[in-house]
């Protein structure tokens, strides 16, 4: 088999831990003599299409501290987009062109499910026109809604620090002896992974979060007052978290409706305000609101060992996959066993993850809908586990610097 | 002199290191033949004053690996309160009473400049009726408002959050070619130094924060408008870093003012939020606000090590001062150098601090007061440095638990 050179590219919303993937891939293409050149797409096909291309082995080849380093830096060293692939032979003769010039053999896409549909588009194209290109997907999403795998890589770091602010909030909130109520909003729409991960903020000390509702059940305004008046009959400081994606009995959005204050002023604003609002008007206690947003996804300082080492081991897989002839799939891994917790990596075909959307399991959620079971809690703490020793200067993480400034500048010197 | 009990208490609101000046204080009273038992007053003055006490040599003397944990366990161990003196005579008889039934010879009170009012007007009650307590403060806030000492203790975790925050979220916004605001609201009412603090958030790789706006100047709507303008035609993402407690050119609040959102609905916000829709309004890029809130005054698992030393430090020095006879003032540290930092401990009396508010001083301003200057960064940065090795189980930082659990289970194991 003659050297080929390969082609990887990032695409979709970023997570803490997408650049582990990257550089478990690079890492693994330096060591492969089939592979030549490794290329980065800056800004995913799109930056392709617009011949936005960098070598990775300047960058990284002879500075593996760096490439280190990667791993523990947040969000997306080769930026990232949101491009969906038209039906347009056109576009597709357009990336094959782009492909050729840079005599790629092998082509990594990092992303979510609209990801894998470009990997299963391309691929299927390339088979059909006999293109010998090998493309290939690494799953991401902090949201853990892929089917075809067991947990999603950037999920457990998400996990992690959702789990960190409630138990951080816990003692923030114990310390008067009043009553009071915080309900914090956490990402996604129609699973409620991450909401669930924060019950792991209960320890032997720590008893918050007393509430987590889950977009997975048709949420009720009634009942969540009901639950935290019995809530606040038992602790002073009540914590409830919530999914940004509650519904109600309709399938309609919580966080479509508009509330109004105690002024009479229409409040448009999240789930957790509304809700905020809602304790004010019917309880009346002492109430806030928080929504962490992108910090969720972000916090590279935080990063879950298990799901840096998971993302890291995927790219790598899907190196291996690609050199050994694999084509239309993506780097997968299945849970062997919880304790002690083990996984086997293999791949699997990408249709079976495009546009498709893994939820809670429903038998996961206790029989009152505020809460989650013990099988969720055992599911979760592995993905958790481990804190990595990310690189600090000046009492501040040392991440390495996105591409663009990398083009800018053409020195990669820190 | 005779051997003494002591009690110490804690008031106002959370920081993440106040129990690093507890445990200092408490490991500092173990080691002194003049100090007998040490009392808690679980919730402050109002704690004393319903008998809700508690033994903390049963609670830490034999279990020093959980006094180091105390140190990095956030918020209050003893809980707080938010209790004015009144001028009733009657009210300090109860509180001395309470005291002489404890045989206390040594009150120690972690806290704002409200608490440094209590420490005042208990110690010259004492001074004036001849009772031989010596009273003494030990200084805390994230605000870093307080007068007599360089920086206070809980402010540098605060302002390391902050920095991370800004960090993390630069690097996630970074991640598509498209124009984009992201205003980050920091706590702080009458002094920016939170907000100020996100400068550290620059690095060689990361220009983020792009403007900074602080209480201590005016601020102009119009002049913000044309800032964003300006960096928007320089970078595809900008980030804003502002103070909860921005004021217009009449002092009256920023976040006081209804916002009207597209719809024509009015909306109640804080700063972040009023300014998103002043971006909407009239700029009209892609814009999100993001309030962190009291996750900056809580993030336990991202201390700094300057900050939780120096806390710890303040708690030795009060017990010290007590010990050695003064009453009425409160541990304070002077920096000697910014490089390298260094800094010397006294006490100073607590009429110094009470009652008064520090803020930036206006020449760390820049003059088209959207930044800071590099004063103000040779001042922050040694007080963010150093990464504090928190104890982990289980994948999350394995904190003590509150006193108020403690008194339900009558038992330490952790």
């Amino acid at each position: 088999m003659s050297n080929r050179n390969m082609i990887i590219g990032q695409s979709g919303g970023p997570t803490a831990v997408i650049n582990a993937s990257l550089a478990g891939a690079i890492e693994c293409a330096f060591s492969l003599k089939e592979i030549g050149t490794v290329y980065g797409m800056v800004n995913g096909i799109q930056g392709l299409l617009e011949d936005n291309v960098i070598d990775l082995n300047e960058r990284f080849e002879n500075n593996l501290s760096r490439l280190n380093r990667l791993s523990m830096t947040p969000a997306m060293y080769l930026g990232s987009c949101r491009y969906k692939l038209s039906d347009d032979e056109s576009e597709y003769e357009k990336i094959f062109y782009a492909l050729r010039k840079y005599d790629i053999g092998y082509f990594f896409y990092i992303g979510g499910n609209d990801s894998m549909d470009t990997v299963d588009k391309l691929s299927r194209y390339a088979i059909e026109n006999n293109i010998d290109i090998k493309i290939v997907g690494i799953p991401k999403t902090i949201d853990n809604d892929l089917m075809g795998i067991d947990h999603s890589p950037g999920f457990g770091s998400a996990a992690k620090y959702i789990a960190l602010a409630v138990r951080n909030v816990a003692y923030d909130t114990s310390i008067y002896s009043i009553k009071s109520v915080h309900i914090i909003e956490a990402m996604g729409r129609n699973a409620g992974w991450i909401a669930a991960s924060s019950v792991l903020a209960r320890d032997s000390k720590n008893v918050a979060p007393h509430l987590i509702y889950l977009p997975e059940v048709p949420f009720s305004v009634d009942r969540f007052i009901s639950d935290v008046k019995e809530k606040l009959s038992e602790y002073n400081s009540v914590i409830v978290v919530v999914s940004e994606g509650l519904k109600d009995e309709n399938g309609e959005y919580i966080s479509a409706r508009n509330s109004v204050d105690k002024f009479g002023h229409v409040m448009l604003s999240g789930t957790g305000n509304y809700l905020k609002n809602i304790v004010e008007a019917h309880i009346g206690c002492k109430v806030r609101a928080l929504e962490p947003g992108i910090l969720q996804r972000s916090a590279g300082h935080t990063i879950s060992f298990t799901d840096m080492t998971e993302a890291q081991n995927l790219g790598r897989v899907a190196v291996h996959a690609a050199v050994d002839g694999k084509t239309g799939v993506f780097a997968t891994l299945r849970r062997i066993s919880d304790n002690p917790y083990s996984v086997e990596y293999d791949t699997e075909k990408v249709s079976v993850v495009a546009n498709a959307e893994k939820t809670i399991p429903l038998e996961w959620i206790t029989a009152n809908k505020n809460d989650v079971t013990q099988e969720m809690v055992e599911y979760l703490k592995p993905l958790v586990r481990g804190a990595v020793q990310v690189p600090y200067r000046d009492g501040l993480p040392d991440y390495v610097g996105i591409a663009y400034l990398d083009m800018k500048k053409q020195k990669y010197t820190d």
